[in-house]
């Protein structure tokens, strides 16, 4: 199989890999059970894989990562606006 | 900065980034807000990015991905444990 292919489709794959999960937030509100830790690690090593696509001039890197940064950073908004309304539903 | 470094600060921080969430579920055991989707496309491309790093000869993307496989497939086996008991406490 062509390299670039291969590249494509396991980029295509991780950067489409938290929609499901950014869909399912949306959808319940809930979001007691994930981790923001997780997010914000993910968020960064992301960014960096971005930086090295553009040093290593690997398009399937560059575009699947920014895609992925993207995602993830409304993954991390939804957190920080739904945790307060999780907090208000328990008290 | 080195561009291995930093493939390999960008693998280390993209493998790691599961493992608190892989904590939080194995300390509450509650996964009902995580998305088995998103656990199920994330395993198909981690492993499909080793694939392309074993081609491409790259150390940090076979080495960051490898490990991030695992750890996925932990929080997959820990979704798949947890769900029955989710289920079980509310019925």
């Amino acid at each position: 199989m062509n390299v670039d292919i291969l590249g494509l489709i396991a980029g295509g794959l991780t950067s489409i890999a938290s929609m499901p999960q950014l869909i399912k937030v949306i959808k319940t509100r809930n979001v007691e059970d994930l981790s923001w830790l997780m997010l914000v690690i993910l968020i960064t090593g992301l960014s960096l894989w971005v930086w090295y696509g553009i040093l290593q001039n690997e398009l399937p890197i560059i575009l699947s990562n920014a895609f992925a940064v993207l995602v993830n950073v409304s993954l991390l908004s939804c957190y920080l606006l739904f945790r307060d309304k999780n907090k208000d539903e328990k008290s």
